[in-house]
């Protein structure tokens, strides 16, 4: 008994400073962040100096180039490109669309899709049926599509709290219904912006047509659009309003690119990986500064972090600025294959691609009631201070999915930072430098460190 | 034992009933403020309409106008105004600054602290003094300080994660630096502007002469500027660098003024309060959005959700309007000494005064550390849902601190929401309300909803 006791207080010893310890570490990698974080400045030429960088387009070629050069510059173990050939879809000219009220021509903000087709050279004109889900399309059938423009005006579910929520239910009209109005014989597909916003901004976003279906013109409007259109629906008769819409857009010939990879490697465990990514390609309406230049900045600065304050990491830390999360998913596909034919160890992998907002914490794909209950127990604590402890189950990201599947015992994790104001910004032209904040940045850069940190000492067998 | 363990049972299943309908109940809160909400649209009138409101101006009468016909027009069930002097400063023409160095003459951003004395009408022109802290001025003392501009250039330090308690730390720079630069001897002051950001913004605010001492100009200058003169000053010798400051503020006889209150009667209680607040004032540069506009307009939400959502408090529940908290606090002193005079009773009372950004929870002015484990027990889960959950020992407001000498059973609670980008735009031009988020401002009212809620069914005895 006496000897149990005196071991329950060594132990109980040993791991109070183990927290200590690692509390001090924490606290270490925020200093750094937050008193010398470089990932602002980085940011600030990724977005200024570059700009826009759609799979395929020179921009992108660009920033893989620049990423490589910045890596190397840290003195990372290792700094390579992961060669991935992705598809090269181009919006060509400035898109056009009209509301055709009788004599009246309202012009309506509008952005082809990613990956839509373009229409004739003389636009499109119909009428319009509009529609708020893909059942309400089926419900109408052919005999009401055909030879029309759907609408869908499926509205942003305000009350989720979290908006990355609404945007999964609204987006579905986004992603699926372009195909689905094409199989009942529509001519084209406009779609409300999937966003909490009421703007004039239309927001831009990847549709995915059927292998072998019809492919028609899809294009996003904004929400002050589709509301003044649905409500001319409403007051007039429909065959007096028809919709036009114009727009060059097309897919080209596959080009080849590249994932951007650091390491710094294990002490320990050279052969056993920790991977932090987001993708380094954006959508071209702008300088694709929170979808995704932060997640790409917050990767490296992690890695910069850990060899700034010192910290010997037991096992090897990648960051990954993966090519092509917009319309395609290559890059996260080709790391996967890489890592399995490598037959790569990998402990986790964590995806910051939600904006580089205030951290308010981590979610763990396919974390099961104890695992949470033993996770939130062990480290909670020591992400309270930092307001970064929200440790859920939930999602992780599009470009570490993959590796799921190949490598079963990994866990993926997502960065969670507050999502209010991402929609609102998401994939219009809106999404600049200039809406990014210092400090919610370097929040986020130090909060994965912190993670990065914990698992790479304890791992993640709860 | 078993009719023991039946009652526990009883007991036990009545707890889970009551957090069942605590839950249900707070969602309905939450469903009218996202879905139905005014408060933006409020907010867009108070701050495009009406604009600055520092107290004794214009726009602060003004405001006090509509601010109670807007309450009236929801008919609650008292709406009043409550009469208070306030104090009249006024910045008069726009502030110019220069560093002289030699024939050069650099441009610097300034606006007067606000309460300070002008200048003479062809401006004040001496040799600089930098110091970093009070503690610097007191080492140098008067042979040093005599006849010079001090300069206090405390940086703001990042490395706390609430920016508040950063500003805390810088602030007292502001507050007591030009009096007690003043008792040496020095001729002005300037001051570095409180905040994190670095850019060409001055950030006005208050500063507090001593009620004998002398009285020299104080202003703020844009933290670029001041890491410009900083530079200059370390390069060259001091007596070629000089400061030159005009300012033509002034403080002009009080002014009668009001608190605008609006009081939905308790049920069980009437001369029982739970009071929710805000200041109308704010400062002369911008729109006051953030500071406070986002806090009166959550307070008057508060209210029309509990009224539109038909909840009944037993309760009486007060949405205050403060004025004057910026310089001279008044109307808190004012609305105090009318409830001690009263002789109501008050619970509680919870100030938004932190900007309408998201909410991350509440913190409770000298909670004990027992108070603190069994609010987090009953209430935390509830919150949870909504990540406004952080309920912690911790400051309330300026508005409402009076209560706590006059009312020692009242429990004085503060809103909090995100800190990181308040302090960027906090008494500068950019507080407009451009820089406010829809969907943070909505979220902030239904979370103080849901906590007076909580209070007004189950009291604050813990």
């Amino acid at each position: 008994m006496k000897k149990f006791l005196l071991l329950s207080i060594f132990l109980a010893g040993a791991a109070i400073s183990s927290q200590a310890q690692d509390s001090v570490q924490i606290r270490r990698f925020y200093d750094e962040a937050l008193v010398k974080g470089q990932c602002y400045d980085n940011l600030r030429y990724l977005c200024k100096k570059i700009g826009q960088r759609l799979s395929g387009s020179a921009g992108a070629a660009k920033s893989v180039e620049w990423s490589k050069k910045l890596m190397e510059g840290y003195g990372f173990d290792r700094v390579y490109l992961q060669e991935v050939m992705v598809p090269h879809w181009v919006r060509g000219a400035k898109e056009q669309a009209y509301i055709m009220d009788g004599k009246n021509k309202i012009a309506v903000p509008v952005a082809a899709l990613g990956m839509s087709v373009g229409t004739p050279a003389s636009g499109i004109t119909a009428n319009i049926v509009e529609v708020r889900s893909l059942k309400e399309l089926d419900a109408l059938g052919e005999s009401v599509i055909k030879g029309k423009i759907v609408f869908f005006n499926g509205p942003f579910d305000q009350r989720f709290i979290e908006t990355g929520a609404g945007y999964g239910a609204a987006g579905i009209q986004r992603f699926a219904g372009p195909a689905a109005a094409a199989k009942y014989g529509a001519v084209g597909a406009i779609v409300r912006s999937i966003t909490p916003a009421l703007d004039d901004y239309p927001h831009t976003g990847g549709t995915v047509y059927a292998e072998s279906g019809k492919k028609i013109p899809a294009a996003a409007i904004s929400t002050l659009a589709a509301n003044k259109l649905s409500n001319m629906l409403k007051l007039r008769k429909l065959p007096l309003i028809k919709f036009y819409l114009k727009q060059s857009c097309q897919t080209l010939p596959d080009v080849k690119s590249y994932n951007v990879i650091g390491e710094i490697k294990g002490s320990e465990n050279p052969n056993k990986f920790i991977t932090v990514g987001g993708h380094l390609d954006s959508w071209d309406l702008a300088e694709g500064a929170h979808d995704d230049g932060t997640g790409v900045m917050q990767s490296v600065e992690v890695l910069r972090i850990i060899k700034a304050t010192g910290y010997k990491p037991k096992n090897s830390i990648r960051a990954v600025f993966f090519m092509n999360e917009e319309n395609g998913h290559k890059g996260g596909i080709k790391y996967t294959e890489q890592a399995a034919a490598d037959k790569e160890e990998h402990i986790a992998a964590i995806e910051t691609d939600e904006g580089g907002f205030t951290p308010r914490g981590f979610s763990f794909e396919d974390a099961s009631p104890k695992f949470l209950k033993e996770i939130n127990k062990s480290w909670k604590g020591l992400l309270e201070p930092y307001e970064a402890d929200r440790l859920t189950a939930g999602g992780s990201g599009t470009d570490i999915g993959p590796l799921k599947e190949a490598i079963p015992s990994i866990k993926l994790i997502g960065f969670r930072p507050d999502s209010q104001r991402y929609f609102d910004i998401h994939h219009t032209p809106n999404d600049v430098f200039e809406n990014v904040n210092k400090r919610e940045l370097e929040l986020g850069a130090a909060a994965i460190t912190a993670l990065v940190y914990l698992i790479d000492q304890h791992g993640l067998n709860f």
